[in-house]
């Protein structure tokens, strides 16, 4: 499937969304079958292409002239949906390509997803549809839909009921269910979609074509996706780089973030499945916001629309406003718990609100009391207030169950129309259970309503993120060649620091000695105190046999540390190949990090970062990112770990050297990506970063060659 | 209103839902007005007991008889629902007192939440009443109503439309709005309430006296609690204590949880807010499950009503089933996220499943594929066969959108029924959209339906919880004497440290010493290496100005130390008043703890625990609970740390003496109580706990005055 890679994401895919004549080979005249069901959906939601229902058995099918063959029908049609049983597939996909059809959707399943044979015989469809230039979606997915022209490439039940309106949602999902699931509740929250494609197995068209062909679809303005794995990692990044400079917000639901949820995942899917840390990290890079639940999803898609990204929140400043105490409590527990401010309002604009209602507290959040309701000036006048406030805060106000009552439905709608009206710019977001369209009237005035505290705040941080997300710069991905690096950096630690140190990388001199002599004579030189390691690629674990000595400070110590050492390896590793015993300055004074990398089987060379020790080990304390990544976003990865404190100058202690730090974990992010030719996993612990300004020193490092490493390749 | 004390949580509460007889002060002919509304509501939902309207005006109130005062009533009303401005409260509650009503409701506002004055007036109302032994609910309060007789004192908009049927949930919350959402949203998912009361200022009924009635109230089945703040918090621990021994699950939305949310909360309650963690400690202690929304609080209050205590998961265990592999992936990651763990299916469950639906994928998540549901028969077979199995899980079954198609819901309906039929006692829930009539019929047969895969995964977290917690052996009170420490505990370390090791805490000796002479002799008799710290009232913070010296290992080294420690003082300060300098042995090899207590202005001394250093500090990583503890908890406070694998033996240390730890932390609880007389702070920092068996060591400790504490008394 290299063949894949020739093709730019996207290439294509107007098949599926713009054809003017679709073939149903499969076609039945019982519209509950699969075969029968695109037939009738086409019908009834008024398709103005040409539909050719194929079935060897002619006739008449849903009222349609059937044909026998792909090749009877009067023109080529631009689209085929195969609704045929397996062994037919490949039958007719070939009768498609040398049709001339530039798209086949194959619905049926028991490919892939059922054992090797059903992968070899995917592949097969995927060669022969290639070699005439048509691009095939599935099999075994669920197709595709473009609204506005009525093109229901599907058998969803879904869209038994009715199809949703036309609208700006673009939706790209693996699996079928959970797109037309995703698909229903965007339309029953009245939202319009502009395309759906389900990817199934993803033989040729993958999730990157989806996204790329909405960020290049000009009715698209904000893409929901739904992914459970990624099947080609530099596709799926120059797509979600497409949307990002479309100016389209990328929401993603990316499923089997645990482990239990991926090796649901992993049997699903067949596919290799990457860390969800790394896609965490891919996601955040590219601006892409992750939705941790599909109500999240589902929330944050409605808001976006509504908001649209010239609408979305500038700062995490909200301004809480209910009319019960005990509300404004829970909003500001649930606002701050997901990371929102609560700035305090003006005294000027304090008293507007005691203006309006002067019963009002005008703390933040605001107690406004039943009175803000009680006529529509009163409330208008607060809400003028709040929207004019100096902090340009975020609005929330919450209705609770106002809108059953139709005094008090009719009072906010009124007011809000006209503070629309006069602040078009301002955000404003409502939080209110209510009637179905009492809520669509007030989403038709682009402020979102969420039916829960927990649901605003949690949209609110996600809708902050998606308003920074662009801001951020990106490293270029990794363009130079990819070497190898000699052997034997795999052999110890003396070698391997030395090859980061020639790339680049800050490691204190050191040597390797093969005498008490030579080590007294090379601690002399390095000046004491000094350690001493033994160096064997066949002990990685050298203090637990006793192969290492600390804080040596005279010759005595020097010479019983190294015939120690000796003595631990011949007990505890007699058979070790040993180069000698490594000698060097003790270094003291400083923060301890790790740092390494390691190969996702998704994204490639990966690169970590966390507080040395405990921390890294007991509390997970890290951060990954694809390698190459730039100093700034090295420093953004150290920044964000729990105990960057520690770095920062926690109790009294100097601040530690930061940069330097950062600019390690990007040369080694870098010297991870030159040699991917055979480094496998990169071990740097501890990196010692001293005090700002006195930089760093990697006082051990082992490199593990791709052959060998655990992490899959 | 120390007066309160002299009642036991509950007492007389009955006046308020089983009065035969009520009268509305300042009753109103205008069913919209506050003296209105309770007339109105009775008359409209049959309450079967006598109405008295009470208007100086007389005449006829809502086709009602009024009295112009109460004294004119035929009997004496049992209870009171004053609707009086608040110029008139004090003379209606007079009133009523004389005429003997058992209990009044002030619904009034503009009391202790308006400022001193109505403090004062308040505390008048609560003489008052209680010289006659009338109880008093409010002011500022939504009232008390008795579902079963229709005893509706309330003038809450959210019984407008209907009452909600009678049932066994009660309801208690210090804010009526809240507790009014929380009584209509139960009401609207088919749930009977038992009892409601709003507490308002809680001027004399509390929260706790809430509780206790719905504890003691035999109609009552689980109990929804909606809290700010606690005003006694004996008396709260009593009722919840209460509520544990009649079996009954409380599920408490206290809010306030943020530093924010409590800020908003202080300034709504005009009451002090303990600290939030406290407050959760106490929860946990007394088998009361917290609800962190609005939402779990209704979906647990909710399950649990439906499954009753006797049905409560008895482990984390799930079992999840859905037709579609990406659903299944959602549940297992949220699951998994909220602490469930997913035992796979016996090899003869598998088989059966297989059996029943051939397409299904047998792991856990079941992929049940559409097939599940294509008979009722099919479905019935796969549920028996889960049920069965020897996991005991609990069943959680996706359903996604199927209930709002007929023939699917028909489907689910027929196998649901039987299979609640044939197992009565197992646990299954359904996560399931839909329309409210189907899932009306679902949970009247005793399965919870949750709205989305993370409701059901935060409620399963809740119901686990809720099903443990009664098992928990609790610290009695403290019931000793509250004594006063000698004044020498605050003066300095030494003296700190004695007065704990008088009370049987591990420290390790010392000794005082005021001349370089001294401190060698005392090193000697010690034993090197030790520690030379100065000894001052005046310098809590030692190592700062330089006055500790750690790891002397010979009469040069303390002699130097201690000229060193001399001159730092004279240097950085020169006023101090110095007792001497304290010699002790310098100890070695552990992990390092903090140890400490404080005053928490609701629950009085707190104990705290928490992994010593950077730790404590930038990951908050402590413990607290309400001293004093038992060992029991003082190891489940250790055992809660993040961190608490340092001392079970991470990274191939030792294991620590992690029993010794936890008696020192009883110890020092059961000392803040006793010395709760003048001991306002207690600060051990470090305590050294050493490896399994060798005990702990207190090196350092602080004690504050009461009077200097900065925690609030």
């Amino acid at each position: 499937m290299s063949a894949l890679d020739q093709l730019a994401p996207g290439e294509g895919l107007d098949a599926f969304f713009l054809a003017g004549s679709v073939a149903i080979i499969g076609a039945s005249d019982d519209p509950t079958k699969i075969g029968g069901r695109p037939v009738q959906l086409l019908l009834k939601y008024g398709y103005a292409g040409d539909i050719y229902p194929i079935n060897p058995k002619g006739g008449v099918i849903q009222g349609l002239q059937a044909y026998s063959s792909i090749h009877d029908t009067p023109k080529p049609p631009q689209l085929a949906i195969l609704a045929v049983p397996m062994g037919a597939t490949l039958q007719a996909v070939t009768d498609c390509a040398n049709r001339g059809v530039r798209g086949a959707i194959v619905l049926t399943s028991g490919f892939a997803e059922a054992g090797p044979e059903g992968v070899a015989l995917q592949e097969e469809l995927v060669r022969v549809a290639r070699s005439k230039g048509m691009r095939l979606l599935g099999p075994n997915c669920l197709g595709a839909i473009h609204i506005a022209s009525k093109l229901v490439g599907t058998f969803s039940i879904a869209l038994e009921q009715s199809l949703p309106p036309a609208g700006k949602v673009g939706i790209v999902s693996q699996s079928g269910n959970i797109g037309s699931f995703t698909m229903r509740n965007m339309a029953d929250r009245g939202l319009g979609v502009s395309r759906f494609m389900a990817t199934g197995n993803e033989a040729d068209v993958d999730i990157a074509d989806g996204i790329a062909s909405l960020a290049q679809d000009p009715d698209t303005h904000i893409i929901l996706c739904c992914m459970e794995t990624c099947r080609h990692a530099e596709r799926l990044i120059t797509a979600l780089d497409m949307a990002r400079r479309a100016n389209k917000p990328v929401i993603v639901l990316k499923i089997g973030a645990t482990e239990q949820g991926q090796a649901a995942a992993a049997s699903h899917t067949g596919a290799l499945m990457g860390s969800d840390a790394v896609f965490d990290a891919v996601f955040r890079r590219y601006g892409v916001l992750r939705a941790h639940s599909f109500e999240e999803l589902l929330d944050l898609g409605h808001a976006t629309a509504l908001l649209g990204s010239e609408r979305l929140p500038s700062s995490n400043a909200v301004t809480l406003v209910a009319a019960s105490g005990g509300f404004g409590i829970m909003m500001a527990d649930s606002m701050v718990q997901a990371g929102m401010t609560l700035p305090q309002l003006a005294e000027s604009t304090k008293a507007l609100i005691r203006e309006a209602v002067p019963t009002a507290g005008t703390n933040n959040p605001v107690d406004a009391s039943a009175q803000m309701s009680a006529r529509p000036d009163i409330l208008l006048k607060m809400l003028t207030a709040l929207q004019n406030d100096e902090s340009r805060s975020t609005l929330v106000l919450l209705l609770a169950l106002s809108l059953y009552n139709p005094r008090l439905r009719d009072v906010y709608l009124e007011a809000l129309t006209k503070i629309r009206a006069s602040h078009p710019d301002r955000l404003m977001v409502l939080i209110s259970q209510g009637p179905a369209e009492a809520v669509a009237q007030i989403n038709a005035l682009g402020i979102p309503v969420f039916p829960s505290i927990p649901a605003a705040a949690a949209a609110m941080a996600g809708l902050v993120k998606l308003g920074q997300l662009n801001r951020v710069s990106i490293a270029p991905a990794y363009s130079g060649s990819v070497l190898k690096a000699d052997e034997s950096v795999f052999r110890n630690e003396f070698h391997a620091k030395k090859a980061l140190r020639e790339f680049g990388i800050s490691v204190p001199p050191e040597a390797i000695v093969s005498s008490q002599e030579e080590a007294v004579a090379r601690a002399v030189e390095t000046g004491y105190p000094v350690v001493l390691k033994i160096a064997s690629e066949d002990i990685p674990h050298k203090t637990e046999i006793g192969g290492v000595a600390l804080n040596l400070r005279s010759e005595q110590e020097v010479r019983e540390a190294y015939e120690r050492i000796m003595a631990n390896v011949q007990e505890h590793a007699p058979k070790a190949r040993v180069d000698g015993v490594l000698v060097a300055s003790m270094a003291q004074g400083g923060v301890e990090l790790i740092a390494g990398v390691s190969r996702d089987p998704v994204f490639g060379p990966v690169v970590m970062v966390g507080l040395g020790g405990v921390y890294a080990e007991i509390l997970k304390d890290v951060s990954v990112q694809v390698a190459p990544v730039t100093e700034a976003e090295a420093l953004r990865m150290l920044q964000s770990l729990k105990m960057y404190p520690l770095l920062d100058g926690a109790r009294g202690q100097p601040k530690a050297d930061v940069a330097a730090a950062a600019k390690t974990v990007a040369l080694l992010s870098e010297f991870a990506c030159q040699y991917a030719g055979n480094v496998g996993e990169i071990d740097m612990n501890p990196v010692l970063v001293k005090p700002q300004g006195q930089g760093v020193e990697v006082l051990d490092a082992l490199m593990i060659p791709l052959s060998r490493s655990t992490s899959q390749g």
